[in-house]
C-alpha cells in the first residue's frame, strides 16, 4: 500500500475533512475520506513513506519543529486517588452526541507542553484534583484509525485532594465521580450510562480485578 | 447545556462534518464542529434532547426503525485462540495514518446485521478465524466524543482455526498475530509500532495479568 497524495477538503478552524490517494496492494488507484484535527496531515504521511522506503527526505517536507509530529494531539489521564483508593472519572455533555457521557478527563495538549504538563492542566481544570505521581504512560495511539488520524497519549497518575468543578472553563459541564471496583461493576450496569471507550474498559478490569 | 440545531456542512458518502449550535451552561450560544459517519445525526439528538425533557417525540422525529439509533457503527473483536491462548491481533495499513497499526478486527455493520453476526463476518475476513463462544459485549461505547458521534461494540470471544487472509478484501493489507502475554509485553515495548487506543489498553492488561 502507498499514499499518493492527500487533499484538503474543508478549512474549519478545528476540524477538517481530508482526502487521500493510495495505490492498493494490488496496483489499484483508490480514494479515502478522514477527519483531522491537524493543519496537514500531509507533512507527516509523505515523510512516514519516505521513511518507509529509506529514502533522504526532502527539505521542504520537514516541518520546522520535528517533535510536533510525534506528539499526539490529546492526553487523557487515568486518575487514581490515592487517599479514596478509587478511580476518577467524570459525566461530562459531550457535543457530538448531545448527551452526558462518562469518561476520562482529557485535553488538547498546548503547544510546547510535554504530556505530563497537560495531564496535570487538564485534570485540575476539569476535576479540581492534583496529580502526586505518575504510573506509566502510552506511546502515541489512535482513537479510530479508519476515519480519523487523531492520536492521544494515555497518562495513568495518582493523585489528591477534594473533587471541584470551580476550575471548568464555561463550555464545560461536567460532575466528577469517584468510583471502587463495586461501584464501577454498578456503573457498568447501568444500560442508561453512556461510556466513551477508554473508561468502559479500564472500569472493566477495575470491576473485575481491583488493578487499573 | 442543550442542542439547538445540527446542521450537516459537507455530503460525502461515509463520512461527514456537522455543525451543531447549542447552549452551554451559562446561556450563551455556541458551536462545534463534528465528523460522523451517520446520514443524520440530528435525528438522534432531538430525540435526545426530547426524551430528557419528559416530552412527547415529533412523530417526524422518530426513524422508522428505532432499533438503528441504539445500534454501534461498528463491531471490534477482541479474540482470544483457544488452542494458542493467544489475543489475535491484525496489523494493517491505515489509510489516514499513511502507516501500518496494530489493533483488533473489526468492521462497520451492516444494516439488520446483530453484533455476534458482524463480529463472525469480520472476524473470518480479516483473520480466517471462526468464533467460538462470545465471552462479554460492550455495550454501545465511543471512540472520541470530542470530534465525533462515532460508536462501537467491544465483543470478547474465544475463537479457533488456522489464521488466513485469504478472505481478505483487495483494499484491507493485513498480517494476522498472536500473543501470549510475554509477547505482548515485548511488541508494547517496540517504539517502531502504532497501537490502536483499545489494543493498547487490552494487550497492557495481558501482559500484566495474563487476563483480558
Amino acid at each position: 500500500m502507498k499514499i499518493l497524495e492527500v487533499n484538503k477538503l474543508t478549512d474549519f478552524k478545528h476540524l477538517n475533512l481530508f482526502l487521500t490517494k493510495y495505490k492498493d496492494k494490488i496496483g489499484n488507484i483508490k480514494s479515502w475520506i478522514f477527519a483531522s484535527r491537524s493543519y496537514s496531515p500531509n507533512v507527516m504521511m509523505k515523510i512516514t513513506n519516505t521513511l518507509e522506503e529509506n529514502a533522504p527526505i526532502a527539505d521542504n517536507l520537514i516541518p520546522s519543529d520535528m517533535s510536533l509530529i510525534y506528539k499526539p494531539n490529546a492526553v487523557v489521564i487515568v486518575p487514581f486517588h490515592v487517599d479514596y483508593q478509587k478511580i476518577v472519572i467524570i459525566k461530562e455533555f459531550r457535543v457530538p452526541l448531545g448527551n452526558y457521557q462518562y469518561g476520562f478527563p482529557a485535553g488538547l495538549m498546548d503547544r510546547g507542553e510535554e504530556l505530563e504538563e497537560t495531564a496535570a492542566r487538564e485534570l485540575k481544570d476539569e476535576t479540581g484534583l492534583e496529580i502526586v505521581s505518575i504510573i506509566k504512560k502510552s506511546p502515541t495511539i489512535y482513537s479510530s484509525s479508519g476515519m480519523t488520524d487523531e492520536s492521544i497519549s494515555l497518562v495513568y497518575a495518582t493523585c489528591k485532594g477534594e473533587p471541584s468543578i470551580k476550575w471548568n472553563e464555561e463550555s464545560e459541564d461536567i460532575t466528577v465521580i469517584m468510583v471502587s471496583p463495586k461501584e464501577a461493576e454498578i456503573l457498568l450496569a447501568n444500560p442508561e450510562i453512556k461510556f466513551d471507550v477508554k473508561s468502559w474498559i479500564v472500569l472493566s478490569i477495575f470491576a473485575q480485578t481491583g488493578k487499573i
